[in-house]
Formats: structure tokens, C-alpha cells, sequence
């Protein structure tokens, strides 16, 4: 299924004359390649009105070729940055967007002198980042196999997860398992969190060993095709006590309640309080310190952010992670996470795993 | 061994009076690490004539506790630059420096109106990074150590490199070897290229299978204690035909007049020239198509460049890479990198691993 370039760029323009702007300065990579295709690792794009041009350098002139189709490609020596900058159509007065939670003040200084005289530099935030929000049929496709990926891959390594193992070890598991199914790479550092450290929300797999009993969180993804997927599984090792089944429920409970709200037309801020509102009603509402998910795609952090209090209305089409979790310091965490897409009555979970208790 | 905060604070603060600021507001993780110890991933580091004060959020309590010793720690609900932005001293016409190549315009702006009254923002440039150049014998020690599980990766990764094998299953390979020795990651992403993509520089692990003869460049790295290697072998599957031997030997020879002219006083440009000279009279110049080396440390990609041209002085404790390369498009490339340490007469190759040319 190929992707709209087209369909995007046209999007794009609509926005960049809303904004009462001539020339949009595309700088981050992932909305270069969402608007053109281009993967490589440096270029800048330009979209005018009438025209948009590709500004990389000569070990991409192959590459650009291949992937770039509505764009015209400019292969320069020096800065790509500059040569975008200078290129800008020639007419007096206008202006032109650079994305500016991305370009650092350097690089906005060092262009102020290059453009062509009348023109100005605007700031812009997140023009893309928004356009991204709501998938392609053909990015759903992709989103999907990715997660695929990613749950085969937990179902591969689960009997390596044992008592007395490293989170490294299980960690280097994950990642050559990710290897083997085609991965480019993961889209973020592997968590393997276990015992007390899983009460940590962002343990990456360390040295430490699987203790006899106690909690293993899980949180990996995989990029497939540029796209990424998300997952976290919390595991027991040896038999769980009472509370510790009972942590675990309630985060299974919130979880299911969260992908219960999500709709088109809900707003993100609703996801979020719905886990909170069921881990709140457990007791455990203040173990909860982080927001309820968020988006991914082409980044593994896109808009929106399902968090407290969040107005943005979910659309069909958006893709968006679902995972509440609960951290006690002296205890241990869980945290569950599926991928979803937002549909016009509810949504589809892409994550095939079961969210059963695994005791190891 | 322990890192010297307390002079590296030093140092900085001798470079702050010196580029007449009051103040240097650290964005860029790495520069922070570098100066307080902290390794997390959100924080802004304060650095005041008097003080230091590291804004960061709850997540980070107790981690910064146990990390940082020279500098305050203040955690922060919202924005660590916005609360560093604002905490600087109120003393008026004071001038605070910033890293402009690392921080985005629109955190620039967002804190304009938060400085202290009286208060200037000004550009700075690699100050810390300047710093960062000569590294202490910690510094080399840990270096040291990444460079020799580099090479030891290497070494047990070589029986699985042979023709039929998928470029992406021996990076998999390598990348779980580094978790098994303890890295904490690997340095950047890897690089497996056979074959006509051997000619690629950046040729990162694909799905293509290594042909039954023709190059195979391995380019990889780990992170060990938060410090990176970088090493570079190339290996023929297949018996070489007397080209390909004419290259490798030419690169090899280029590599090994490079580090020759390494030592304290000789300029970044020398190393470069020398290899570019060997190549130019082996017929092979026009086929380098990058930079001799770059220096390493927190981070791959450090200053010294050791690239055409460059006027920068090598001084003892200066860590880069030698790797000159040569790309054939039609036939297949060559590259060779080895991390050396600059001493007062000539350095020190860290690198062990055997550059005589293995035939699969």
C-alpha cells in the first residue's frame, strides 16, 4: 500500500497558508521523511506554494532519487540548512516557517543572512507533528506488523525469563529476537526492570539478576519499515502474594477501563482518567506518576499525549499507546501497554498478547 | 578512579570569565554529565560564578543524589530551563551564556521572560565541548576498557561472519555479544556491509545475505560506564583477487602513515593529509570520500576533527579514531579504525585487534 506523498504535501500547503506563511523550512528528519519520503539522515525541506526541494548532500544523491517523488532534489556541498535558506523564492515581503522546537538557535542565526532579501523567518510548532496525528490506512499497516513483530518476540524470549538471568541478558535476547525478524532497529532502549527496580517507570535492563519472586516489567518496541511498535508485559517470578495479584489487577482493570473510553471524539485527557480514576478507586491512585500513553508512528513519542487534563479530541485513525502502571517504592511496579487505533465507535488493539499473570 | 568534578568545574568556570558571563545555562545532556556526574536524561545544569545547580524533576531525586557532588540539586514540577532561566542571580546587567548548536529557538524564547531582571542571554559555542577534547586518565582508563570489549566482540563474532549469513544476523550477533560483556548500549547503530554495499560508508546492517567473495566491512561500537569505543575491520569472504588486495593494503598503509604523524603539536589536518597523501599516491585519493577521525568520549562524535585541512592543535589526552577508507562503487570499500590516544611524542593505539586482512 503506498503512502499518500501527495495527499500530505497538499495538506501541508493548506496549513502553511493558514498560517499566513509563503515557505515552510522543514529541519526534522521524521517530518522530512513523513512529507517526501526521504530517509536519510540529513536534508532540509523546502515546501512553497508552487514547489518543494529536497536540500541534502552527495552520499544521498542515489538514495534521494529512489524515494523522493514530489519534491525536487538539490544535492549541495555546504549546509543543506543554508542552501534551503537561500533558495526561498525571490519575491519582497515574505515570510517563512522554520519548526522551532527543533532548530537550534545556531542554525537560525547563521541563516538570518542568507535569505533572499524581504523575507523573514517565523516560528512554527509542530505544523507536522499534527498532520502525523491521524495515520494513513497504509501507516496503520505498518504500525500493525511492527506490533506483530513485537509480541512474537515476547512470546520467543518468555522462557528465557528466569530467575537468576540479567535484564541485560534477557534485554540482548529481545533485541538480536528483534534482529532475526527484520527490525531496523528498537525504537527505544529496552526496559527490563525486575524486583525493585520495576518500580522504577523508565528501568532500563541493567545488570542486576531476576530475583526468586517479584516482578518483571517488560517495555520494548521494534522499528519495521520506519514505524514503531510499543509493548510492556509485567511477569512474576515465583508465586505472587495477595498483594501483588491484587496490584496487578488493578492495573489490568484500569488498562481495560482506559481502552474502554477510547472513541473518536473523546478527548485524550478522558483515556487518562479513566485508568486514573480505577487505579484511584483501588488505592492506588498516587503510585501512578506518570500520563496514560501516547502516540507513535514514524517517532516513538508523537502527539497526542493521553495525559491529565489533555483537550485534544481523538480522530479516527490516530495511533496511541494505552499503559497505566502502579510504582511502589518498596515494593515493586506493573505497568500493562497495548497499541490502539481509534476508530469512529471505539477502538481496535493491535497487541495480539494476552494480559493473563504470567508466573514464571 | 574518580572523575575530577571540582576541576572540570574549574576549568569551566575559568572559560565563563573569560567569555565575560555571569552565568552558562548547560542544556546538552552529555556537557552536563561531563561537568556534575549527573546521567540522566532531563536536567539543565546552572553555573554561576559561585554556585551550581542542577534543575531536574522527581524522577531523578534519588539518582542525582548519589551522582552529583560539586552542584545543588533542585527538583522542579515543570520545565528544568524555565526554573534554571528564572533561578540565576538577581544582580542587575548580567550576562548568562547558552549552548546555541544544542538549544532549540523555542525554549530560547520561552525563557527570555523569565530571566532575572537585568539579565542577557548570550550565544556560546563548544565551550564545554573545548573542555571535553583532552580527557583525564579516568577518561582514557574507561575508554580503554569499551575499546578492548570492542575488540573482543570482534573476535568472537568472526567465526559467525561468512558467506549466506544476513548482514542484520551479525550485527544481532555482535549487538548481543556487547550485552553479554556488560555495555550499556552500543555507541551507534552498527554497521555490517558487503559485498557492493561494502562501498557504502554508512553502510548500516541490511536483510542482504554476504556474497561468497567480496568485503565485508564491520564498523562498531559499544558504551561502557557511559564511554564509547568505535573499531572498524574489514574482512574478504572468498579469496581476493590481486585488486582488492592492492586496496586493502593501500587503506592499511594509508592508516598506519596516519597514526604515524600523530602526536602532541601536529594539527588535526596532518593525520588527515597523511592518509589522503598515501591514497593520492596509490592512485586511490579520489575514492576517500570522508574524514580521517574524529574524536570520542561521552559521545562517538567529538571535537577533534581530524579532517582536511583542520588547524587544531593535538594535545596529550586527545582520544580520536583513525579510519581512512576507500569506496569503490562498482567493486567495494575498505575501511580500517583503530582509537589511539595522543601522547607528547606520538600515541598509543588502544585498539589490539589484528589489521592483517582476514579471508573467510
Amino acid at each position: 500500500m503506498p503512502m499518500d506523498y501527495q495527499g500530505r504535501l497538499q495538506r501541508l500547503r493548506t496549513e502553511v497558508r493558514r498560517a499566513k506563511l509563503d515557505a515552510l523550512l522543514i529541519t526534522h528528519m521524521p517530518n522530512v521523511r513523513y512529507v517526501c519520503g526521504f530517509t536519510g539522515s540529513s536534508g532540509v525541506l523546502l515546501v512553497e506554494r508552487d514547489r518543494a526541494v529536497l536540500f541534502t548532500d552527495g552520499r544521498y544523491m542515489q538514495q534521494a532519487k529512489g524515494e523522493v517523488s514530489d519534491a525536487t532534489i538539490r544535492i549541495v556541498k555546504g549546509s543543506p540548512l543554508l542552501a534551503a535558506a537561500s533558495g526561498m523564492g525571490a519575491a519582497k515581503g515574505r515570510a517563512a516557517g522554520f519548526e522551532a522546537e527543533r532548530l537550534p538557535v545556531a542554525g537560525w542565526r547563521h541563516i538570518q543572512s542568507a535569505l533572499p532579501r524581504g523575507w523573514k523567518l517565523r516560528a512554527t510548532s509542530s505544523v507536522i507533528e499534527r498532520l502525523r496525528m491521524v495515520k494513513e490506512a497504509a501507516e496503520i499497516e505498518l504500525i500493525r506488523s511492527a506490533v506483530q513483530v513485537g509480541s512474537r518476540i515476547f512470546q520467543r524470549v518468555l522462557p528465557s525469563i528466569r530467575s537468576g538471568a540479567t535484564e541485560a541478558a534477557i534485554a540482548g535476547k529481545i533485541e538480536y529476537a528483534a534482529r532475526q525478524a527484520g527490525a531496523e532497529k528498537m525504537s527505544f532502549e529496552t526496559i527490563v526492570a525486575s524486583g525493585p527496580r520495576s518500580a522504577l517507570p523508565h528501568g532500563v535492563a541493567s545488570r542486576s539478576r531476576l530475583p526468586s519472586r517479584g516482578f518483571v516489567v517488560l517495555d520494548f518496541g521494534v522499528i519495521l519499515a520506519g514505524y514503531c511498535s510499543d509493548m510492556t508485559r509485567t511477569v512474576h517470578a515465583g508465586k505472587p502474594n495477595k498483594r501483588s495479584r491484587y496490584i496487578y489487577q488493578a492495573v489490568l482493570d484500569a488498562q481495560l477501563k482506559a481502552i474502554g473510553t477510547v472513541r473518536a471524539g473523546a478527548t485524550a485527557g478522558q483515556v487518562d482518567r479513566a485508568a486514573r480514576t480505577a487505579l484511584g478507586k483501588a488505592g492506588l491512585g498516587r503510585f501512578f506518576t506518570h500520563s496514560c500513553g501516547h502516540g507513535l508512528g514514524l517517532e516513538i513519542h508523537e502527539p497526542p499525549r493521553l495525559g491529565k487534563g489533555q483537550q485534544e479530541l481523538l480522530q479516527p485513525g490516530m495511533v496511541v499507546t494505552v499503559e497505566p502502571g502502579v510504582y511502589l517504592p518498596d515494593h515493586g511496579g506493573v505497568r500493562i501497554e497495548d497499541v490502539v487505533v481509534v476508530t469512529e465507535h471505539g477502538c481496535e488493539v493491535l497487541t495480539p498478547t494476552t494480559k493473563e499473570l504470567v508466573v514464571l
